[in-house]
C-alpha cells in the first residue's frame, strides 16, 4: 500500500459572492494596497491517504470533495495527487 | 500597467496543531474513509493587482502576506505570479 498526498483546491464558482474575499480586500485598500483589484478566497486541504495506485486515491479524493470536502452547489474543487512518505 | 494573478497558499506551521484538520480527519474516519492517515487545513487566495512587473507584484504579495494574510508566528505563505487579464 503507498501513501499518497492530495492537495485539494476548494474555490467559490465566479458567479458566487465571496464576503470573506471582499472583507480582505477592504482590508488591504485600508492598508493603502490600491492596486489590488479584488480578492477571492479558498480552502487549501492536504490530505494524506493510503490507497494501492494514483487511480484508487484520486477516486477516494474525489468522493471525499464531493461528499463532505467541498459544497458542489457553491463551490468547485481540483487536486493533485502525488507519492509521499507519511510525516 | 499591467494586470497579475497571484496564488497564494497560507498554511499552520508543522509544528503547530490544526484542530480544524483534524475535525474533517475525524469527520472523513466517519464517513468510512478509513484510508485517511492525516489532514492538514489552509488557506488559498487569489489576488489580482496592477504592478508595472512581475518583480514588484511579488513584492507587494510578499508585503501584503506579512503585514495581513498570515500571522508569521504560526503560518507560512508561498504564492505565484502570473498576467491575467481582469475576469
Amino acid at each position: 500500500m503507498t501513501t499518497w498526498l492530495a492537495k485539494i483546491h476548494v474555490t467559490l464558482k465566479d458567479a458566487v459572492v465571496d464576503p470573506q474575499g471582499l472583507t480582505i480586500q477592504d482590508a488591504l485598500h485600508q492598508l493603502h494596497f490600491d492596486s489590488v483589484q479584488r480578492v477571492r478566497m479558498g480552502k487549501y486541504l492536504e490530505v494524506t491517504l493510503d490507497a494501492p495506485d494514483a487511480a484508487t486515491a484520486e477516486e477516494r479524493v474525489t468522493v471525499m470533495c464531493t461528499t463532505l470536502l467541498a459544497n458542489p452547489v457553491i463551490e468547485r474543487f481540483n487536486f493533485t495527487v502525488s507519492e509521499t512518505m507519511l510525516a
